[in-house]
């Protein structure tokens, strides 16, 4: 018999409407409300499961592919926890720039890569106008290769942060918040401020603010972007923000200060990005191969940064915020200043404060990417859950 | 109850004699007809089994190694696939060069990485003369290791391409030639035109040719070998390509042109590699780290081959094949005009029209790879594959 | 029913009191002599098992994390071999230096990577003071997550090698002994030679010599400790050695002569090592950076090493031993005279006739890890045991 952790979510699950089955998880204002919901909750039954030590297998072979166009950790592990939880083995492409110059190979590549392949996970968020559309690319390959017979499964692509979105972040930082708050209905009306921060480092993705703003909004939070004149993000995902919190009834709008954007805040998540139009310049040097422009352009950036040092979350800023105790949330590595850098986003007291918070904000992700994978490969993830629990197989055996 | 598919392979498999248990697959020819049909028809039961959802593991646990001494993305997810798909985990070996600069310690290294390892896949194809020799080098280390007790088991060695053969390409053509025409019998009086083609590289290996004129050449096959003067195979396989022919009541012959290959063929593989003399001396300029050497015989060598760009498999020269409608195939990634290089081994007419052809010829090889494995770890392959279909578990769980 | 080996093997694990339940593996001087003895059992219980062909799997799923601060094959393989046999998954941590040089990193990154994370196996062997430290700060970063709710399991270290100790290579080796002499009761007199052999190398780690003097003291054995003046090891270990000699009823000395140490031995283990004040030296080096330095030492230490080359391990060394046939260890790879290179710590002669010996005593390394994690997570290892023996799951399907 389930736990009640789990039997309440799963009675919660049965009420969503989805179509998940056989679809990628790009961008998630691609997705329904209830589909967002959906794959939150099935996340935190895995979790649950994971806890409890009911195993998750549901694939016996299966291979589960990366392809990490940019360093990363964290992700890297929370890929590969969840292919693992599922039973798949992970293969990571080590992926040479010159093979993937142009559509050719790539239409190829994502093929030959993929005849026992269940799912492709990419991570490429360096370039603006390119990743997102290099995971489409891929997808259309499988696509083809699915149809035309050579492939006997269609490998589901999860989209490990692009240069538009970061999904399994933003969606781990709902459940933060769901949890922290008590329940999705609780958020509506809850203010985040999604605020930048300085730090002594540039070219850092958009796609962070982006997914905040774009997945929060449709909870009827009162979503404040906050940062300093010329750090813009790409300007649909700010449009569609906006969108998204009429639909809501909550409230989207942009400010200069964080301060203003802290004030009464129950949420704030202080973190440094580029401006849209240093990525756009980045992306044209790095493209050309141009180490003197890209010199030239970091000095020029952080320069610039440098300008807005007072943008750092510390106690005085955070006794703005709703009795001077918000969540404060970071996708994490924090630049926190004392410890990783002299001066940077957040203070140590306050990181220092909210740490065990972002560790555990950060626990989401492998059961949010494992619930992705598994509502694209199962047409009906209510059933196959409620199997995982009647089988009575534990994890680790006793 | 196996699928009519499955069915009618195994008892296909039924009548053939074999003695592949415990031993490695490192050449085609070390192997008897029946055995080479054996292992392509249980590489044809795996792909059903995996498209029927059947779960084909038969190992526990237990590491498969790689050892890759050439880049590779393709054969190294096949093996990848093969190894996951009998429930096998791969572990790579990034082998320093310098570690394995003489015998002793190829010996040791392959003890020390053998203790729970059920199979080793090699590709070392750079070095004319050296590649296979190591394979063999390995083998015998683990084969002193097993009777001395050391090693539980003894693992399987699989060529995964070296100077001479790459038999788990050559297989995965064979199976496509198989399924293309209808069966193994009707390969017989087939003209198949293994053919240089340009390409503005060099020092490609010999081997995917020398592997195709060394098997279909014993399926009673019509094979005609085209290349430009100076542009030799291995004498001792040009030579064994013959004596096969002369079994098998097939044809060899040799040509200096590419028009007079595809005059009639039913299947064409037009492909580029170094001349044998040329392979010769980048291997004596490799071992002495000869880089201004390289340089000036890759120079030389890209000048010799740029006389022959009219080598390119084009419309024009498709039109003379069997009612201009022969096969193309190609072990990819193919060097296309217009696409990949501005000429190339194939025009972008001709690559477009097979391409999907091309990705179902690669389809094979995880299986390929899989079947070698089984055989060589189980005596008798016929009643595993029929415990796997009686066992009736699924391999995705519904 | 379990075969006689197991059989035997498991009364004499009933009999040993342990506590081992959720601690790591760091030090073999920080476990009881029981637990010595439990771990080292269970080592061989699951090498027979291995043997049997019975399945050893006790996780369904799970991810096993290994972090090389140093190249390693063979450890790297049996940790490999280790978490395949129990059912982990093996992700390799591909630390940057840059993200490990301050506390807060390490703490977090410790937490990131271990959400599903059963075990974490680390090597740091290149700077003294700091391996060991390293891995209690990993230690107590799970342990906090662990404690705070962030990580619902507590991962288990184990220590793959450190500056101090190298428990896996001395366990492996004290299995060998124990199997070759009959019984863990049949050590206690044994007369074991730990001495320097000259090599052409430096800086190589201090954590084995340390690891046999800190363990084989603790059974009996008479241990003698040889090398040139200067060659010293940790002082704390050497003292440990003598502590352990006391109360165990065998005796530990220090002698300058190779010679004087094979005298009437019964076991010889030599091997070269930088002497402890070198390694300090280099320390400081690596730290800053700073090549210039490092050649200098490197050229002074092989200077030194030269004088010492009559620290060879041949027939005539030999003849001085115990019937003139000791048993020759080496953790591997050795440095044989004349086959990698001219001179070094071993004739090709006397290591050729010991080397199936040297790969047998390697052979138990995967399986004392295995023993390590299983001991640590697991509260009554005997039972489990148990467990997959009466389950009669076979590992290889038949």
């Amino acid at each position: 018999m389930p736990s009640k952790e789990i039997s309440k979510r799963l009675s919660e699950l049965k009420k969503l409407k989805t179509e998940l089955y056989h679809r990628d998880f790009l961008l998630t204002w691609e997705k329904s409300l209830d589909e967002i919901k959906a794959v939150a909750i099935i996340a935190e039954i895995l979790k649950c499961m994971h806890k409890e030590n009911i195993n998750t297998k549901i694939f016996e072979t299966g291979l589960a592919i990366s392809i990490f166009r940019d360093k990363s950790t964290r992700t890297r592990f929370s890929f590969a926890s969840a292919v693992n939880m599922l039973g798949l083995s992970l293969v990571d492409l080590d992926e040479e720039k010159s093979q993937i110059s142009h559509g050719e190979t790539v239409r190829e590549t994502a093929n030959m890569i993929s005849f026992l392949t269940e799912v492709i996970g990419i991570r490429d968020d360096m370039f603006l106008g390119e990743g997102n559309k290099y995971m489409r690319e891929v997808a259309d390959a499988v696509e083809e290769g699915f149809k035309e017979g050579v492939l006997h499964q269609r490998p589901t692509l999860v989209n490990l942060q692009c240069d538009v979105d970061h999904p399994t972040q933003s969606m781990s930082d709902l459940l933060k918040l769901k949890n922290y708050f008590g329940g999705f209905e609780k958020l509506k009306g809850k203010k985040i401020a999604m605020t930048w921060a300085y730090s002594p480092s540039y070219g850092k993705p958009l796609s962070v603010p982006q997914g905040i703003i774009g997945l929060m909004t449709r909870f009827g939070m009162e979503v404040t972007l906050a940062y300093p004149e010329g750090y813009n993000l790409i300007e649909d995902v700010e449009r569609l923000a906006l969108d998204n919190a009429k639909k809501s009834g909550g409230s989207f709008r942009k400010v200069h200060s964080m301060e203003e954007a802290f004030k009464d805040a129950d949420v704030v998540y202080p973190k440094s990005w580029a401006p849209f139009s240093v990525m756009q310049r980045r992306t044209e040097l790095l493209k050309k191969g141009d180490r003197e422009g890209l010199k030239e352009l970091e000095r020029e950036c952080l320069a610039n940064n440098a300008k807005y040092k007072n943008w750092e979350c510390n106690e005085k800023m955070m006794r703005l915020t709703k009795n001077g105790s918000a969540l404060y949330m970071h996708c994490l590595p924090a630049d926190i200043s004392g410890v990783s850098c002299a001066e940077g986003e957040v203070s140590k007291e306050v990181f220092e404060r909210y740490r065990i918070h972002t560790y555990d904000e950060a626990s989401y992700k492998p059961f949010v990417i494992a619930a992705m994978i598994l509502t694209s490969r199962f047409k009906n993830p209510y059933k196959i859950l409620n199997m995982l629990l009647n089988r009575k197989v534990k994890r680790i055996k006793d």
